[in-house]
């Protein structure tokens, strides 16, 4: 009865959460604006606003994986979550917060990717939303562990989440160089969570195995 | 088999309670617009345009926070509520109808921050919110208690829910003599929680424990 | 095993459907738009403006209540279906697409509402769904009902469906006397399903009983 | 144990997936624009902005069936997983992403639907979503079927994807001609849907049985 009475309250965070997840990711197409033609509306028109729409489209490839990295180390963290308490909630809370808050600068980035402050402001919002994503990881699993194994898991976890907010605080005196380049440093992302992976990956891999 | 029915029902219920949730508060960041910078495309411009939209980004961080402790106060609700009757189904849409208006005030507020009747209206709406799911709460657990246990926890969360909003409320003559101040008197909303549940907690303690 | 596989089965399409719910509800307040000041930033002119949304709110309100009328008996209607199959299925998206459909005439109306068209747009736009929810009805409980309680209780709710659209029917050629009187006639919509409810209400009130 | 975290876990993948498809395809009605009338606020003019309306309002019909034909795979799919590994879950993140880019072209079509241009954009992106559905398929069930039936199954609704994304990308060359004539090619997808079902349905019929 109260195993399901935890399990029915746990079920209303990851809905919660879910839900949160599933619109934050679905409203970043709004940042790729559908064009204004005026009063040219010939096909050539459309074409050359459509090109222009390319960086958009790419920013919307690049938050929407962002994002889902996101959601599958949240996804992961709740499997393994069994009791969870008043600091875990609020650490949740806040991690939300902040995904929510992901289409503002997604938006910026849209529309003025050509600007190195519209990058580093990308680049620092999302590097914290990867820093709340580790103390979450800290406080509802590294914290209150009970058995070692969990313990390790939490910092292998945590380790790649604060991991991709460091290849996203590296991008930004990149970007004060040259903006190209600091998107260039974003793909190293996927190379850090495989590096993650392979030195502390080897300890954790049974108990990550049957959970996905 | 009939319990399992109710459990399907009320599983339908906070489904569409933490989908309205989940839009509603995703919502907010609509109400920090992406800056149109003209014909001046410069990194000045964009920063000074960013610095322009902090009251926004503050103005979003409170209505996630408000939003946030409404769903859990909701969230507690459903975790106790066993079997629920009509007159809950409707004080339930009653208040996630006002949850679904939040996102208005919101924008009002991230735009015309700076104009006491925009601060007004805001608060106001708030404390509405806060009244109906007082109501919410009176209706579904205070009214058909059958133990004594639950009215108590029923009067603890309705106190907490109806203290919100009169924090809104006291926030109104405040916004007449300054509307910064206003905004400060906010910020007592977690001091009355801790208050309530000072007072009135521990009757409580044995009840919420388990559910959080 | 096969019944688990149905009941999940089940739990998809409830899930999307309050999932579609819950976002067409939340997106009605986007039709009430944040004032446009200009250069006049003034209290009295924002006063202005917020009076001037009072039929948008009023709207809203209105749009509100009847997809929550419309979500109340879908939700009943999945208490009841066990299995379900093809046409079932086809009949739901139907009914779903009108309801995503919703945000539409409502922004309409809440932007022009004092023009007749707006009016009828709306009053037409309703009665259709609701008519999609009264052939759901038909299609998923009477059409396959094996027993003539489940038969009846599909009548009965069908029925009240249909008679909400009626209401609509009716109000469109109010409107083109007295665009006011139209919305008066919306307000009906209680009494009528108070009225079918009396009825007919009293043959499947033990079948409703347990499910609400 | 196990086999309820592999549950839970195969839960939020579809939870995430239905809020998805429920935000992306409600989103679709925010390509109807709510006209703008500008001085003349008369119902003649209003009458005439909702006749322009109409391509917008057959847009959408066509995306939500669009949408909706996937979601229906996408259900199936998710009936017949068992147990999902690193794989399926990318490959299911590369197909929701598609799915949340639709709104895009969607709103493109919408808006210049007389334009060649804008008719192959939108077909060409539906063509791809189609495309990534069928490598899902193939990844998820195909890939690692231990039984024949399952793969035969797999095949069965991997066609299907696949088909549907052939007739728009047939639609393509006919658009270069006629414009209004690449429309009426996407009218055959329900044909072709049901041919591949006389085709090969024959021999996947016991395994689709119990599951709609």
């Amino acid at each position: 009865m109260v195993a399901n009475h935890v399990d029915h309250a746990l079920g209303r965070v990851t809905a919660l959460s879910d839900g949160i997840f599933a619109v934050a990711i679905t409203l970043l197409v709004l940042s790729i604006s559908v064009p204004d033609l005026g009063n040219s509306q010939t096909d050539a028109n459309l074409q050359a606003h459509l090109r222009e729409a390319i960086p958009s489209i790419f920013g919307f490839v690049i938050s929407f994986a962002v994002v889902g990295i996101f959601w599958l180390s949240h996804h992961r963290l709740f499997q393994v979550v069994r009791e969870y308490d008043r600091p875990t909630l609020y650490a949740n809370l806040l991690f939300l917060m902040t995904i929510c808050f992901i289409p503002f600068p997604a938006g910026v980035l849209a529309r003025y990717g050509e600007l190195t402050t519209a990058v580093i402001f990308y680049a620092a919002s999302t590097a914290f939303v990867g820093f709340t994503l580790a103390l979450l990881w800290w406080v509802a699993i590294i914290r209150s562990a009970h058995r070692k194994a969990q313990r390790r898991m939490g910092r292998y976890f945590g380790l790649r989440a604060a991991g991709t907010s460091i290849i996203f605080l590296i991008s930004i005196p990149v970007a004060l160089i040259n903006v190209d380049a600091a998107r260039f440093v974003w793909l190293a992302i996927p190379a850090v969570l495989v590096i993650v992976s392979r030195i502390y990956g080897s300890e954790v891999r049974d108990e990550i195995r049957p959970s996905i």
